[in-house]
Order: structure tokens, then sequence, then C-alpha cells
């Protein structure tokens, strides 16, 4: 692997995405667009391709509507993708603070997702639903809330298995289904995507000094949207 | 409804397809191909395009495999669909004993599916699965199955909902979906397909008079594989 495994030329362990300057093979060598800033942009070649591939894959154009579960590093990219896309974007989250932000990424509405009401509003609406939350949550309120054909894509991995009722596939010929990164070509078209749109990560740039101090607030979600570390900084130790 | 609603020209409750004749928009008319045998392709219209519709929606053709859990109703029809499309066509069944009806019907492969050796075998190579139980069971083992970009279908539905790790979705971009009966044209060419391939279900035919033994021995799946009324049978009272 790029990263921590045996360094067949010079020795040593591979240093990754943390190498100064890193020796490849041309097939695997993004180009990305000069008018990006590099910081923001980092998180494209994960966040970024993990949410624009299911969209690509399952249609997501102008008219559609389109719902993002989960407001993190990963949500935050699928607002900014499925707007750019034309889409009509909603997001739900369970914390009525993100409404805001969420608007200025560029939803066209949110949902607080405890509310029953709200929810039901948008029953059986949706051509596509991005789920990136992580933690166990009834999958089937989000299910239900599809249209025909409407497909639920998982890019979160909660720990339990989600219970799937089966009606709720059946009925409206509904698909679930999940999806990781993407390969090289989408990557590509991905960062091209995002130089037409302007669009990047929203980072807070940290010294690799503070990189235990980031982990703790990332397990406690405390950062919009995705942490991204300043490789100068390690000159400074 | 067209069965056991109020006839809102003749009064009385409307019978279905147990009218000796019926009045219907020319919209919801369907033709049956003249050289299928009538009492044979009325499942057609039920347990026919349940498995019919589903395989078109996702692209079983030719050198694609295809699975089919569960030989009933409706899987012996999906098999006999699969085989006439050209897929290579696998049977899953809890039943050693329907191994030779299932490589009669078009299968070319029979898996016991309790038997973990014979499923490791196929893990990760299967363009489509259509699932037709009805009973809890579970899917994973199934999900595991499909190959990059695999569909799984269900068609029946266990009470209970089914219990779907996330990874086996993301891995392989899987897909889970249901899928209900069909529109009207799509029943049509359903029907085309089975004149054009000589393809109706394999069905017992009875007098009403035994249509409680007959439903008490559907209860014990004791049907290769549908029942046909001879509505003849209803004169003779």
């Amino acid at each position: 692997l790029t990263f921590n495994s045996p360094d067949k030329h010079l020795g040593g362990r591979t240093s990754g995405g943390y190498s100064e300057s890193i020796v490849v093979n041309e097939h695997f060598v993004l180009r990305v667009p000069s008018n990006l800033n590099l910081a923001a942009a980092a998180p494209l070649l994960c966040a970024g391709i993990t949410t624009y591939s299911p969209m690509h894959h399952w249609g997501v154009t102008k008219s559609k509507k389109v719902g993002v579960v989960g407001l993190g590093g990963l949500g935050h990219m699928a607002v900014k993708f499925a707007h750019a896309l034309g889409a009509h974007v909603v997001v739900f989250t369970t914390s009525p603070g993100k409404k805001e932000d969420a608007l200025r990424l560029g939803a066209d509405e949110v949902v607080v997702s405890r509310n029953a009401d709200e929810m039901k509003k948008h029953a059986g609406s949706f051509d596509f639903i991005l789920d990136a939350v992580s933690a166990d949550h009834d999958i089937n309120a989000y299910i239900n809330l599809l249209g025909i054909d409407g497909n639920l894509t998982l890019v979160g991995a909660p720990a339990e298995p989600l219970r799937v009722p089966a009606f709720g596939l059946i009925m409206g010929r509904h698909s679930l289904s999940g999806s990781m990164i993407g390969g090289i070509a989408e990557t590509q078209e991905m960062l091209d995507f995002c130089g037409k749109h302007n669009i990047t990560a929203d980072v807070e740039v940290i010294p690799i000094q503070k990189v235990n101090e980031a982990y703790e607030r990332l397990l406690k979600s405390d950062v919009k949207y995705r942490f991204s570390i300043d490789m100068a900084s390690l000159k400074s130790e």
C-alpha cells in the first residue's frame, strides 16, 4: 500500500500522503484543477469521490430530488455536489443547529429527522438519498421517503446490521445499496467537476502538532467539516 | 377493484377473474399468444410478470449469472425466464430433493443453501439474484454472492425485517431491492416472450370443488407449481 508498507526501493516504510515527494505509476496520478485551494482540495480524494461516485452512478441530475442524511465530512460534500448538479437538495439532520449551515452549503430544505411530521411530508418523493451516518439508525424511515425506482445509498457503515422490512423495498421498486470511494477515471472526473464549479471541502487547517487534539475533536464531531494538515509544520519540529 | 368490489353497472359484487365474461377498458386488455395453454398461462399474469419484470429491469441477458432463491410458484417461473434469456442459472434450495426438478426447468446448477461450502464457491460471482422466499432467512448469505454492481431483488416478503450488514452492500456496490408484478405494457411484453419461447407455468388443474383441499396443500408447498381452477367445473355444481 502507499502508506505504511515496506518501501521496495528505498527501504523503510512508505509515507503515503505524508510524503514530501513520491514516485508513482502514471496511471495513478490525478490532476487537481489549478483554481482549487490545495488544503481544501485534499478531502476531495476521499469524502469527495465517496459522495460524487454514487450520485453519478444513480443518475443525480437537474430536477431530481436528493436527500442527504447526516451533515459531516461526507454529508457536506454531498450537499455541494447535489446542489451543483442542479438537484433539489434536502438535508436530514438530528441537530436543528445545523440548519443554517446546511442552507449555506447549498441545501434547499432541512428536515430535523426526529420530527415525524416533517419526515412524513416527504414520503415517497425522493429520487436518491445518500446516507452518510455511521451510527445505528432507522433506515426504513428513509426508504419510505423514496419515490418509484428511488435509491438509497449507504456510504456510512453502522456497526449493527440494518433492519430492512421487505415491503419497504417491494413497494415502488426501491433499492438500497452501498458505495465506496471510486476509480481513478471517475476521481479525475470529480476533480474536474470541482474545478468547473469551484467546489472544495470546508476545512480547518491544522499544524501536525495538533493532530491528537484534532482526533479527539473528530470523535465529538467538532469540525466543520474536515481537518487538513499543513505538512510544512512538520519542519518546524 | 376488479374482484369483490361493488359493481357500478350491474349491482352486486364484481367477480374478477372468476367472471364468465367481463367488460373492461381496452387499455387493460392483454393478448395471450395462441400457442399457450390457457390453464398454464393463467399464472403468468401474477407469478410470470412478478419474476419477469425485475429480470428485465436489472438487465438479465445472455451470459449473465443469475441466482434463483426458492423453487416454488415464483421461483419456477424465474428459472424458466432466466434460462430463456440465455443466462447461467443457479437455483438455491433448502431441499436436496428439488434438484432434479430445478434442472428440468432450466437450471444449470443447483446449490443446497444449507451447505456452506457449496455457497462459498459462488461468492462474489452473481450479476443478479431473485429471492422468492417469504420465510425468514439470512439475506446476507446471498448478498455476499453478488459480484460488482450485482443486484438482489426480493419478490417474497418475510414477516420480520431483514438484517442487512452495511458492508455487504458497500463492498462491490451491491444493491438490494424489491419488485411487485408489473405494468400492462411490460405484462404484454412478458406474454409475447412466453409465446415466442413456449413458456407457461407448471400447473395442476383442479375443479373448483377442490379449492379448499388445494389451499391446504398450498400451505404445505404441495404443488408443482401452481393450481389452476377449471371454471367449467362451477357449472357442474
